[in-house]
């Protein structure tokens, strides 16, 4: 008998997925279940020098590390999400300590995802910087 | 007796103008009530030595004068926003007829604006070509 391929999820459960796991802080779980290999990942900016976009789950991983280590979280709020076609959006509102610096600050951000084969293929991230 | 000024808008009293206007259908009010003079608008493709934005509130317009013009618009869906900060999140359903091909599609897009001085300086739509 065959194995039957599991059917891929769609954009609004891929959408559900990660908004339910980030809004209760299972960032890596998320990024488990919906992100490509291939995902490409892009920033509203970058220091001098360096680049907007992280390309591979790699390149991603090692900035959700950096990000992880380097901030304590004290609330984070999760909104959304809104879900056309192959794309969604979701914000983000956090009360962080940037760990480096000892500095509290407030990060709100639109976040717009883009799913294909039932994985997030791109991000981008919008805020003033 | 100084005239005071009129306070700008926030983000979300912008999101909620924009969003109101465009589920009527009043797309020209939207843009004349919320749109700066120095927009920009960014498309997700364009067609091949055609630029993916428009700079201005006149390209802004013409664009949109283009859009109207070919386009008959069956019923229109816009859902949000979602806020953060200078930013928001829209998603607009179109079931249109493209009126030179007499061809009735269907487009589900999430459009990011960014707010500054109480007006939208930049838009971005997300689709897929």
């Amino acid at each position: 008998m065959a194995t039957q391929a599991t059917p891929s999820m769609t954009t609004k459960e891929i959408a559900d997925t990660l908004t339910k796991l980030c809004s209760v802080g299972k960032f890596d779980e998320a990024m488990n279940k919906t992100y490509s290999n291939n995902i490409v990942s892009m920033e509203a900016g970058a220091p001098p020098g360096e680049s907007r976009d992280a390309k591979g789950i790699d390149a991603v991983r090692k900035k959700a590390e950096w990000w992880t280590t380097n901030h304590e979280v004290h609330s984070a709020k999760v909104e959304g999400p809104l879900v056309a076609g192959a794309h969604f959006a979701v914000t983000y509102k956090l009360d962080v300590t940037f760990k480096p610096q000892n500095r509290r600050f407030t990060m709100e951000e639109v976040a717009v995802y883009k799913v294909a084969d039932g994985k997030i293929v791109y991000e981008e991230f919008f805020y003033n910087m």
